[in-house]
Formats: structure tokens, C-alpha cells, sequence
């Protein structure tokens, strides 16, 4: 992995502990908790997917994970005012949704690199990769889950999975750059949906719920 | 595995998938979570019991389990009005049941085979694999799950689970024929709850609960 | 492992059982959920390290972990009179907190000699381990997981596994000394806290909220 995917994706670390921690501050955890949610949230995704693929564990590979998670956990607890200023939680969000596309494509990229349940499993534990943390956290925390809200959060990333798991069939000489290609628009969907409080469409619905607030 | 065992399997994953975006829909789904939980439900319990036993993961190997499971799927969330119509909803539990009897028994073997933490171990993980999918499903989706509601579900299948264990001790020569006969056993019990609208008598209860309805 | 290792460990097993029944017993549950989750708790915490730690899952090599978890639990369920007597349910709430003192301190000497991830992988696993079991029975049942309480549990298994890390690497020649040292310390808060009803306090919390009963 080149340096700054590198970057990427412990900016993408950062952002899902911190959000994590934001999120289920207002419940009130205790330190313990903060560290467990935020770590599970920005390792748990990756984790069930090395496990279902039966490879070493991203993370006790390469500790800085765990560090980054860990820290970042740490700072919010003890900064959570900082955290919530409008402009830094705002930046979090953004990064956050980087975080799950690069996640995202990455894994599909290990995935399809072993071989594993072509073509449809690459495309499973990219998914898996990029909101299983997430999950785990609301589960953790007794929140709804992702998968139940309206959030537009998960939809996106699986349409980016689809869309490269196609295209790199297709025209499978530039595989580095529709990965590229296909991590700008999930992120490009996701920061959409941040900025303008975009939610999934009715139409994807199996009711016209009341809308969801968070 | 002959033609027969895996045509059930196959109706089974249907089953499944189908019951469980059914017994979701009414929450408020999309599309997402539709496929997620019905996926999930179908492949989840086989999935933990090969992690435990730590061999390939089955719909790595064999991808129409996530296909089919990712169609019934679709097409349930598609055209909830008909799988609610009455003959389908009920044809659809009994596959269901049918499916669960099944996956149990076929795991037990599965486990058996590789001389895992005999006796016990194949009971435990023949149960995981028929409910696993299920709990998961409901712990994704903030329901209540199996193992806290009266539905005669789990308890039919671990008790043929312990009489597949014990006959195919006794008399060895004759295991496959166990097998089927555990299964039909399962899937009888399961019946009749389904059909008389049965649930774990008072006996079996830790409390007189107030008659829960799911 | 010696004889009273083994011994104090499956003493634990019975008190995760008797506790985690007793503790779910009030809601309602049936026969085959008082196993589930009696067994669940006692080994859940083990089998996730396990299955991280890719090596083959504890009680598959040796199953008196099993049978004691299931003999407890439905010993509990079919005397949960006697087992809520003040006196009995008091020396379980004790042997519980032993029972994770001990599962935590063995799990990271576990994972250090796996050579996994030190220094911070084997404290993560040693909590895991400790209180992973009991997570995943109060997500089975409903109920507000342990991270979410201010019950002073995991945090004194956190100090311990953090002080363990640190001593045994300072001083390395005398390192089953402070596992044993280390086990007390955890012990001996958690037995406080059950004594004198102590629960995390407000300066580690995110809010002061209302004091939380169980």
C-alpha cells in the first residue's frame, strides 16, 4: 500500500473513533466505553472480514490501528466540546464517509486478490468492511442499527462495490484507477447526503416511514 | 451432497431469506437492508459454525447459497403483497422450518466428519447453524430475538439434534437413515407449531409469562 | 495449566452460568434459552479470542468446558430459588468477578506466547476474553450491554490487563508472579465493588447521568 493510501486510511481510522465517540457520548459511557466503541468501530469491519477470510488480522499486523483508534478514542472523551464544534465534527463526518470508501474498495481488493467467491464475495466483505465497525457499535451500544435507518450511509457503498466489482471485469487493465474512480463516488455520494441531510428515497422503502432523525 | 439434499438446501436459503425480509418489512426497510438481513438470515448460521470449525466458509465455496439468498431476497422486497398472501406466507414457514431442520442435521454431520469436540460440539454447532442466521437477523434488526420469544423454533431442533446424536451412537451403521429421520422429526414438531400455533409450554419457562405475540 | 488454575477456571464457568441465568431469569426464558445463554456467557469471551487468534477454539479440545456450563445452567433454571438466595447468589456475583479476573490475565499470557500483536493485542483480548461472554448474552437477551452500565466490571479488568502488560515487561524473569498479582488486583476491586455497590465514577463518565440501576 502506497503512502498515501496509507494516510488515507488512518485519516479514515481517526474519523470513524471520533464520530463513534460523538455519537454515543450523549448516553453516557464511561472511559472504558469510549475506548471499546471507538476501537470496534474503526477496527470491527475489517476484522469480520479477515476472519471470514481466514487471513492474520489486519490490525495485529500492523498495531498502528489499534494506536490511532485508541488515541483518538482517548482525545474525544476528554475533548468532547472540541469535538462537537460545528466545523470539526462537520470534517469528521466528511472524512468518515472517505474512511468507508476507501475501506470499501480496499477490501475488495484483498478479497479479489485471494481468489475469494468471485464475483460476489468481493463485493460482500467490501460492504462488510466499510459499516461492519459501525454496526457492531450501534449493537454494542443498543442503537438502532444502520441497516434500519434512512441514513444514506450504506447504499452508496454498495453501489460503488457493484459498480467497480463490474467495471474492473470489464476493463480489467485499469483496475488502480476505477478503484480510485469508484472510492470518489461513494464518497462523492456520501458527502451529498451529509450536506444536504439527504436520506434514502421512498421509493427504496417498504414504507413511507415518518422521517428518521438520528 | 446428492441432488435431493441440496434442492432442499437451495429451498431452504429461499425460505429463509423470504421469512426474514417478511418479518422486517414491517419495521421500515430499504433496499439495503432488505438484501442484508435476508442474506444474512440465510447464510448466517452455516457462516459462524465454519469460523468455529475454521474450514472455508460453504458460500465461499459454493456461490449460488448468496445468490439465491440475494434473489429471494429482491424479489420479496419487490412484491411484499404476494409473499404475504396467505398460502405463500404459510408455504414459505413451513420450507422455512423444513430448512432449518435440514441445515441442523447436515451441519451435525458436517461437524462429525471432522471428529470436532465429539459428542457435544456437533449439537451446539447443528443448532448455531439452523438459528444463527435468524438472531442475527434479529439483532441487526432490533427485534427481539429467538432464544427470548415462546415460538417453538430452536427447541425442536435441538432436541432432534440430541437424538440424531445419541440413535447415530447406538447404532452407527445406520446414520444416514438417522438422518432423515431426525430431520422429518424436526421438521414434524416445527409443523405442528406452525399449523396449531404452538409455543414452549409453561413447564419449559423460567416465569408465567404473559402470552407474547410476535 | 496447573491443577488450581484449571480448578479456579472452571469454577468460574459455573458462577459466568449461574449468573448469566439468574441475570435473564426475570424476563422470561424457556429451557433451551437458559442453556444458550448460560453457555454462551461462560465461553463466549474465549471463543472470539480464539477465533482472532486463528487457533483452535478452547473448549473443542477440551469439553468439560461445555458440559460445565450446561450442567450449571440448567441447574440454575431448575432451582432458581436456591440460587437467589442472598448467600449463594453473593458467592456467584464473587466467583464471577475471580472467574474474569483469571480468564483475562490467561488469555493474555495466551496471546503473548502466540507472539500476537504485543504489546496491545493481548490486553485487547484479555478484556475480550473477560467480558465477551457476557456482552454477547445481553445483546442475546435485550438487555444494555455491560458497556453501557456504570457497573465498575470492565474497567478494573482493563487496569489489570494494562498493569500486567507493563510489570511483566519490566520484569520479564518473574512473570507468573505478577499474573497471579495482577489477578488479585482486578479481583480485589471488583469484589469492592460488588461489597461496598460501587459503580464507575462521574469523572470517567461523558455525562453525570442518573444513577443507573440494573
Amino acid at each position: 500500500m502506497d503512502t498515501l493510501s496509507y494516510s488515507l486510511a488512518m485519516a479514515g481510522t481517526v474519523a470513524f473513533a471520533v464520530t463513534a465517540v460523538l455519537a454515543v457520548s450523549k448516553q453516557g459511557i464511561d472511559l472504558f466505553g469510549a475506548c471499546v466503541l471507538g476501537i470496534i468501530t474503526a477496527i470491527g469491519g475489517g476484522t469480520i472480514r479477515d476472519l471470514i477470510l481466514d487471513v492474520p488480522i489486519f490490525w495485529a499486523i500492523d498495531l498502528n490501528y489499534i494506536w490511532v483508534g485508541l488515541f483518538s478514542s482517548l482525545a474525544t472523551f476528554m475533548a468532547i466540546p472540541f469535538f462537537k464544534r460545528r466545523f470539526i465534527h462537520s470534517l469528521m463526518l466528511y472524512v468518515d464517509g472517505l474512511g468507508a470508501s476507501l475501506f470499501a474498495i480496499q477490501a475488495m481488493d484483498k478479497v479479489a486478490d485471494l481468489q475469494f467467491g468471485l464475483p460476489v464475495a468481493p463485493i460482500l466483505l467490501g460492504v462488510i468492511t466499510a459499516i461492519g465497525g459501525g454496526v457492531t457499535r450501534d449493537i454494542l451500544a443498543g442503537r438502532k442499527t444502520l441497516i434500519m435507518t434512512r441514513e444514506l450511509y450504506a447504499t452508496p457503498v454498495l453501489f460503488g462495490c457493484i459498480l467497480f466489482s463490474i467495471i474492473s471485469h470489464v476493463f480489467p487493465e485499469h483496475r488502480a484507477t476505477w478503484a480510485t474512480v469508484c472510492t470518489g463516488i461513494i464518497f462523492g455520494i456520501r458527502s451529498a447526503a451529509i450536506h444536504w441531510k439527504l436520506s434514502v428515497p421512498d421509493w427504496l422503502m417498504t414504507k413511507t416511514a415518518e422521517d428518521e432523525t438520528l
